[in-house]
């Protein structure tokens, strides 16, 4: 079997303020059998730690070009929610956010190894919010996956500019997003017309895909819990929607 | 291959009131090779029309044994909206409605045929609301899925009662279905530890899984619709649901 597996990790990118201008690639396991769909991974607000590029790594067993993007440069990582709110905070509502993934998607995508009609971001509860906010950059994506990701309502802006089929995978108790959130968030899908999915998982809450999420929630006290049914669903969830997304563009 | 095809429709069941007793039932295709999953099939509020029975002839070709359930007996059916809210209306709230359905189960496990602890309903706008109401009367199965069902939270004894995963493939734009009734429905998910996912599907408004509905709409001007990604999708989203439950049961 002529299998393409291709994955980078650890994409430090320049950038003005905190975060240093480096770039630090990762090749971990690669077989060049013509381009393959590419998906962008972008990590939780703790920063590109372990858990992000096992994730790229499951991606590339799958047969998909991965590429784990360092939102926050030099392989910056915190467990402290203080430092990572301070972070991630840098992003929100900035075209920063866009403009940051968009430097890890450019990366991805002059690997030459991918399909650049067939790629997709994903991302985990900070990295999900960034996913919306890359594709209404409008950046050339089939679609985005968010994990328990803050939701970013769509502006009129934004769905001129998107391309992107969405799959909200979101906990149905997750207290970090509010129940208007997500009411203001479907809302704007409808208005601006967006192709998406929101599905909530049974008793989960913020991180529920993260198997690290409970020895986290033990040290700093957050309401986070992995929650396996959520996981593997989602999971499921997101090659059901690749396998349609990735197969329309062919 | 030894395939295993099975499906029976028309089952008219006897009932006091308006309907008829009467059993016709209906092999449509059947090689024994072992039990199988069964599935019940709920229709919508028109009855046994041509549309449940297709879906459940496309569950056998898919290894199911398929049971198409005339919740109204006789083969009765309608397309005027008023008769249908009148045939429909004689169950809502009552215990006719679990009733009507488990005899329609209780008929599918007689075959023979079916592997009893994998089985679920599945319903159609009506039909999705007794699917739930068949769970919530503990009834043996280990999942139903409800395609734009209407919503019946769950009571406390329903959730002492019930054995079933939920699965809700729900139009997220559905005027039949009202925001508060969402909430109250997944509320009660949440307070009876219910195991459920709950899918909004983009601009889908009722009957979004059914070819005909654009049909019926012009007819009728009920505000109904065909929507094929989210007919295509729920689709999806049933059988990778049905792929845990009967891999879980075995």
């Amino acid at each position: 079997m002529n299998v393409s597996r291709f994955l980078l990790a650890g994409l430090a990118l320049g950038a003005a303020g905190v975060l240093s201008a480096k770039i630090v690639t990762k090749p971990v396991a690669y077989e060049h059998a013509g381009v393959k769909p590419g998906v962008l991974v972008i990590p939780e607000w703790w920063g590109l730690t372990d858990y992000p590029k096992g994730r790229a790594e499951q991606l590339a067993k799958l047969g998909y070009v991965a590429f784990a993007a360092d939102m926050y440069g030099a392989g910056v990582t915190t467990l402290d929610p203080k430092k990572a709110g301070e972070l991630a905070g840098q992003f929100y509502g900035k075209s920063l956010m866009a403009d940051r993934a968009r430097a890890g998607l450019d990366q991805l995508l002059t690997t030459g190894l991918v399909d650049p009609t067939r790629v997709a971001a994903i991302g985990y509860c900070f990295g999900g919010a960034t996913a919306q906010v890359l594709a209404y950059s409008g950046a050339p994506l089939a679609g985005i996956v968010s994990f328990h990701g803050a939701l970013v309502p769509a502006s009129a802006e934004a769905a001129a500019k998107n391309h992107a089929k969405f799959l909200i995978c979101h906990g149905a108790i997750d207290p970090f997003v509010k129940p208007e959130e997500v009411t203001a968030f479907m809302k704007s899908m409808e208005d601006g017309k967006f192709d998406y999915q929101f599905i909530n998982y049974a008793g989960a809450v913020h991180a529920f895909s993260n198997p690290g999420a409970d020895a986290i929630a033990k040290t700093t006290g957050l309401p986070i819990a992995y929650n396996a049914a959520a996981d593997r669903r989602s999971w499921a969830h997101m090659r059901g929607f690749f396998a349609e997304i990735f197969k329309a563009k062919k």
